[in-house]
């Protein structure tokens, strides 16, 4: 429960009204009620706002709350930005409770620093060190010699491998997996994989051969504010460890590779695949579902639009599209270009009939 | 065990001959063998059936089933909805046993209807309302304040986050999440991407800026007799509810960003991933890796080829294929020029020798 | 612990210098330092090597070890198999702990091999087989009548569905499934996708329908040496078995429909999915991202590379690429007149221009 004041000043952000009136929750524009704050942060939920009944908005700049019917507004300059300042006053958070809970495994060479709390049939192996006020979700599992910095929030069923090392305020969403072995297999003689890659496209006369395990003696580094989304998965490092850089997000089901390095301050969203020894510079956006070949360099600042499937390197600053993925501009131009295809078709053959008969 | 009567009756098909013999399983053609039925419904599976040693099949309509040596037969109309009765009749299920296993940990404050089960190690949050007959396997979660309507059935280690409401006949595969926190952040200022937006591919001079996590008030509602794949992701809404309607399916690995809403009897297949705010018709089915981009606008009965990407909105009724997603007479036809590219150069190459020499 | 003359034992390499010295873990060539074996083999990393103090390194063959400081050197004739052996060696491992912790449930019914550990918080359901020596790792689930062979190493969190066989040496990744429902479903009249297929984009007038469930009464059956991946899927058939061949390798987050086969030695790179119904060869490696349409065959031998979308068939031995994909040379020639066609059109203005004016 919160006033409308304490809210304004949390945002640091103008409000009118009945300031001490109190809320609970947030609400869509029409949904709302007394004790909820609608959110309608645009002119065009003006509409949808009268549809609901809440007493207090938080607005566009400007906005006349009065001719609304609201007692209380808070005025947002940039409103994606107020969002995430009320959306955390108001988390109502998943209630796992404080303490060790009894039916937790928690090995006796752990340590487990002031304030942590640990759900129920949760496993904390050897020797990890689990740092002030984490909070380690049910049915968690954090592995030998992990160590997890101050205020981590784990969500049920998240694992962490055997010596990881974490960094302060880590989030980690249901299902998250750190540090699985990593996807390295070798032929005894040259395998057909690498003939082509050789020759672009011609395996040769290779024989069958199985496959040999390069086992993963590295483990996964991850820096400070990083959150890993639902069923995440990253490997660990062959020799050194895998790597996230500060302040990293990784959206649900993203799969890093082995050796992978990912800066700071990067977005990868849903399902994008990042391959094994690829380096990704600091604050790069890549859009959902965006793959990355192993061995790629990809520079600072880049944007990677959706589904993008990135080959080879890619200097810093540029925004890129396709499958390939190149420049967004080449790739409009290639697009509309194949668009008008089927009609430049008909035109050749409209010139060859002229040209040659 | 169940005579070939029974089934014939179920399925509300006919049968012939000896109808008191009795199967326990079911057989591909060539695998047949007393008590199991052969499933050979296609003339195509005649040889194959006469590879096998059942004594009763179920096949084609007008097929001559003594020739084939059977002692009984059924005889289907629909090939694939006979095998949906008869599959439902014969699953030997996973033999999760009955009532709470002594090792789950229910909060005393949940409430769990008649019937029922909760596996080993399992959790039931704070609060959370399980309606009757409901199944609860090994190592799930249930989180506080979930609602699950009667007669769900949650395979081992699925996981509810706070808040969920489910309704009734829901079914979840292994490592199913419902209800991590949306992937939702924002920077202090206009941030590249939202550049490279508005310009389409150009982010400008932007600085690079750290990201502010938006937190998720809302929760996922997920109507009845919905399924979710293995290791399927349901993002919570960031104001309201993320929503599946009545009767959709999810295959594995598809992931639903926060705030979309799927409507009702859709299938959604294999790895298909859709991002935050879409908006999915009635009877919408997006093949295997399908991608949608956010805020996009989806009508009913959209049918989407697998791996199409889909950036923008699409009107009901449309069958869809492509990177973008484009109607699948103009993909064909787009594709259909791209293969003929490397000669249209060519007979370019002679024009300009001709006209311009 | 292992001496350097232990290492190229194993490793059946050239040795030279004090091989006596020991070393306890392997490092990149500029984190070398004293008891860890440096990395370098190849003479690319000889300035790397220079700025670490290893005093032992794995080397090109004919490197000048003395040269380069070291006091002992091991030469490896192919690196990456050089890498298999001696990271096999030198695997801390995840110090799960031996025999069946008491926090484990384990069915009386199930029967485990001598040397089987099992981790905090598994189960083992009923009439289980374990084979000798196997590791199931903490909160793992092995479902009824699960065959497993000997020497399983079951990282945490991984599920074994109902009725699976597994051979010898199986390895699987955190949160790896097996055994999850196929995705299996059919409307009462003919579908939308139904016709779709039938007329290549035209579904017609359908009506709205409901699926009804195909339930699937086959389970998983795996070969000898598998390896799954972090959070990878596997569904059962829905008569016979969905097969995983000897010694097939699958990343992580690869997707395996029901009732499809994978032959043996095959490489699944990660996020790749299989649809339903598939037929793979033996030594097929598919890159990062593939998709493979149901009902497909895919011949031995045969490569994909990343992000490729199979379609349809595909003869043993190709080379392929794309969406759809085809022959590596057919997708370099389409996507080389593809970058050319801005160019090509501005030539085809220029011919119209002087032909038909």
């Amino acid at each position: 429960m919160f006033t409308v004041r304490e809210i304004a000043e949390a945002l640091g952000a103008e409000a009118a009204g009945d300031l001490d009136l109190t809320v609970s929750g947030a609400a869509e524009p029409q949904d709302g009620a007394s004790g909820l704050l609608a959110m309608a942060m645009d002119p065009k939920y003006a509409d949808k706002l009268a549809e609901g009944n809440s007493e207090a908005a938080i607005l566009w700049e400007g906005a006349d709350w009065q001719a609304m019917g609201l007692k209380a507004a808070i005025f947002a300059a940039r409103p994606r930005m107020a969002m995430a300042g009320i959306t955390a006053q108001l988390d109502p958070g998943q209630h796992f409770g404080a303490g060790i809970h009894p039916s937790a495994v928690v090995d006796p060479t752990a340590e487990l620093g002031d304030g942590v709390s640990v759900g129920p049939l949760a496993v904390i192996g050897p020797r990890a060190k689990i740092g002030t006020s984490c909070h380690i979700g049910p049915q968690c599992f954090v592995g030998a010699d992990v160590t997890l910095g101050a205020n981590a929030q784990l969500r049920e069923a998240v694992t962490i491998g055997a010596r990881a090392s974490i960094g302060t305020n880590f989030r980690a969403q249901p299902g998250a997996r750190v540090g699985g072995d990593g996807f390295s297999f070798v032929t005894p003689e040259v395998s057909g994989v690498e003939k082509a890659r050789e020759t672009l496209g011609d395996q040769g006369d290779v024989k069958a051969q199985a496959w040999e395990r390069i086992h993963s003696l590295g483990a996964v580094t991850i820096g400070d504010n990083v959150e890993l989304g639902a069923n995440v998965t990253i490997d660990n490092g062959t020799i050194r460890d895998t790597v996230i850089g500060d302040g990293s997000k990784l959206d649900n089901q993203v799969h890093i590779g082995h050796n992978t390095r990912v800066g700071r301050d990067c977005l990868l969203c849903g399902q994008a695949g990042i391959s094994g020894s690829v380096e990704i510079g600091n604050n790069v956006v890549l859009g959902g579902k965006v793959g990355v070949s192993d061995n790629v360099f990809i520079g600072d600042g880049v944007i990677a639009g959706g589904s993008s499937i990135i080959l080879s390197n890619v200097p810093a600053g540029r925004v890129i599209l396709g499958y390939p993925a190149v420049k967004m501009e080449t790739h409009t131009e290639m697009y509309k270009a194949q668009r008008r295809l089927p009609r430049l078709m008909r035109d050749i053959d409209a010139l060859k009939k002229a040209v040659f008969k």
